[in-house]
């Protein structure tokens, strides 16, 4: 553990044990830094560390401050899940493309929407290299890169990889048209049409649309909405049927937030591994984690080359340039192949731009900064929850990402709240876009990574509202 | 017909007859503008005109002149194919894999690639476009243009639509990334697993890879390498089979290089219209053509929305952008619907890229430009075969795009061929990639868009001389 951990740490203790209250002010970081001997820097990065955590806040030319307790006994969690336990056809029908249609809007307040704010990210600098880097391209690398991909951006991903103590071979590394490719690519390779896949309850739209698509059957397995998949009944429900594949979001789970702890992810691997079952793990979150480090993902634990971990720069650096990748374990060299059958490459101006970027530095600088933002959105999502929802409303306590599970009282119906919302200019994600049997009819997936559109606190109190009127409907 | 088109169809006639032969150099722009009361602009366009058909040639400070002739008469066309009628599935195995693991490195002469040289295109513009497009990007476009896509983009499609006589909705355009991708959803669109699938023989691998993908089986129709698919064998075969769509290349065929006349387009249209079976209508070499105007896409002649009419911007302007469209007439919500499961979107950039471009004109210059290099490539090409490549090697005329269809004396294994050819650092693709049984075992696709290589010649003469050993077993 580096100095500054160790510090930030210590304070962290002493907000928990209540030493440190809400409002209080730590430390200057020259005071500190006098008092404890440490460099001003360590001092600054403890303090940046704690904000990233939603700890403590940076007031403008005042110094850092502990924040507004979030009061933790107030806000209950969602029950974890209990599906049925029969493997289904997914249909989810037209409610999901009537959603699509309006979220993306800048009409709509977008709680409904899948992105967070795109001001959020380095555009500017980006473009700047989209430019320079095509500028001076050489030609012959217009298709010579369609395959197997721009070798600078697949050596950053198996450097980044390092870093965080997972050896993949760079051969291993499919780059795709965003994590959507390489899920559908991973789901294609790995089953037949028929096959029984195991998801999470509730899981991302998007898993289910593409089981539709390749004619699978979904089979979802109860899940927590703090810790993600439940083991025990993963391991009943492998009793039960013949599964082909598990799709899992191990960590920040759209639409859940719930992160698997690391024993559990062992669990899973383990308990896969002895029944040769592939896991595509949807890991495109990763980088979004307001804790102190990156959770291992389960491909790290996987001695067997059957978890195929997808990643994304949508979600952390560059939304729309549509660049995303499969570390493919056995199945790689097949999902490349699939790849060059369907798509053939991701745009070779894209992977040149983020591979300049990550050559260049400031990707960690920008990280840092945007977990701070999405922590402090949390912060203040769930205060407007806790200020404008109904009595009664539990939710979820991501450890990162930008997805909040609402569980509302059992009365509201969160496909009327969304007609009722989307007339007022606010675009909701109901509970129903996240299962095979339109189950989670009371919950809402609300994306608190808008939080600094000026929009986002009258919206919640709308979306109250409304709710509280349906309640009483 | 323009007044430059009606003189240089004089001209031709001229060359045609006889009465103008190769080496005659034409009347100078000035006397011709004297003499005929035309301006210098249309004698200009119309010397340009024949330059681009391939029928003279421009000296340095010189003149036009007619070019070495080609000599019809020693030019043999392949015979038509003659497919066995029966449905097959697909299985071309790792051939085409190996393929394209060489034929787009610079190490290897590219007479094998699918691409044009990359050097034919205004790669620096569009890199101007992409820096400064993306630099000052309205950040909430970069979820907004994920669906429907880059309005300005799709209304530039529109636009070159109606130039062409053809009136498409703005909603019946579907950008993809590139064409493969349209390819790919407008097949799954269209068919369920099982389905037969009508191509083209000997046609495009990437289309016997996507019926093998989608678990469809192929039913080759005889096919004239140079006026396209042969109505009445399919007529016979839609009397014989279910067939539940056909995937053709109407123009420029990939890889006969064989167009289909308007009438031959009319007739085709008829007969799926009366058995309402889609056309998948592969158009992306639309804008390479060599004739004095754009041939009418089928899609054009279409009355109930069965044709699916698929362009890209890689082969005549954007390599590695991976911007294609899909018009899908009737089937256009849903392949929508499937590309935001697949991929969502293509790049945003690339989009932008490619709609700054078309915004600011020079387009049409390019592909004037463009089509003049090729036709001019094609001439080479064709000379090169003749000298270089054994006695009774017969090739197809193609009036557009940059694939010349070779047909070997029979005793010559492309394969063999290829497998020798890479060794000598040229690139190859044998016949056998085109068939789902392995036929045309003594044919090639040659890819004249790499003339400009200065490889070219010494590897056209290397390869002639290995299919001559090669024939000597």
């Amino acid at each position: 553990m580096n100095l500054y951990e160790r510090y930030a740490n210590e304070i962290a203790e002493l907000i928990r044990s209540g030493m440190l209250r809400p409002g209080d002010r730590l430390p200057s970081v020259r005071a500190a830094s006098a008092a404890r001997g440490l460099s001003r820097t360590t001092i600054f990065e403890a303090y940046y560390l704690l904000e990233t955590r939603g700890l403590v806040e940076a007031r403008s030319r005042s110094g850092y401050y502990v924040k507004g307790d979030l009061a933790p006994a107030e806000i209950t969690a969602p029950d974890d899940s209990r599906p049925n336990g029969r493997a289904r056809t997914v249909d989810i029908g037209q409610l999901i493309f009537e959603l699509l249609g309006s979220l993306n809007r800048r009409e709509f307040v977008p709680l409904g929407s899948a992105f967070p704010s795109p001001s959020l990210f380095p555009l500017t600098r980006l473009a700047r290299h989209l430019g320079s880097e095509m500028r001076d391209f050489d030609p012959w690398r217009l298709v010579e890169d369609l395959a197997p991909g721009n070798e600078a951006l697949r050596r950053h991903i198996v450097l980044r990889y390092a870093m965080d103590g997972m050896v993949i071979a760079p051969t291993e590394v499919v780059l795709t048209n965003g994590a959507m490719e390489g899920l559908n690519l991973s789901l294609q390779a790995v089953t037949r049409p028929g096959n029984v896949v195991v998801v999470e309850s509730p899981t991302f739209y998007a898993a289910l649309q593409a089981l539709d698509r390749l004619q699978l059957r979904a089979l979802e397995v109860a899940t927590s909405p703090a810790c993600g998949i439940d083991i025990d009944a993963l391991a009943a429900a492998l009793k039960r049927h013949r599964v082909a594949a598990c799709w899992l979001m191990p960590h920040f789970q759209n639409p859940l937030g719930s992160s698997m702890p690391d024993d559990r992810k062992k669990a899973l691997v383990a308990l896969l591994a002895e029944h040769e079952i592939p896991l595509i793990e949807d890991d495109v979150y990763a980088e979004l984690y307001f804790g102190a480090k990156k959770p291992l993902p389960a491909k790290a634990l996987d001695a067997k080359g059957l978890v195929i971990h997808c990643g994304s720069f949508s979600k952390c650096l560059a939304p729309g340039y549509r660049v995303g990748w499969v570390s493919g374990g056995r199945f790689a060299a097949k999902i490349e192949q699939m790849r060059l059958m369907y798509t053939l490459s991701p745009a070779i101006p894209s992977e040149a731009a983020i591979a300049a970027y990550l050559d260049r530095g400031g990707y960690d600088r920008h990280l840092r900064r945007l977990r701070a933002a999405l922590a402090r959105y949390l912060a203040i999502a769930m205060e407007a929850v806790q200020t404008h929802f109904p009595a009664g409303t539990r939710m979820s306590a991501p450890q990162g990402g930008y997805f909040l599970w609402l569980e509302l009282p059992e009365s509201v119906d969160t496909t009327k709240l969304h007609a009722l919302a989307r007339e007022r200019g606010i675009s909701l994600a109901p509970g129903p876009l996240f299962s095979t049997d339109r189950r989670s009819m009371h919950c809402l997936r609300l994306n608190y990574g808008h939080c600094g559109d000026r929009r986002f606190a009258a919206a919640m109190q709308t979306v109250g509202q409304l709710a509280a009127a349906l309640m009483q409907g």
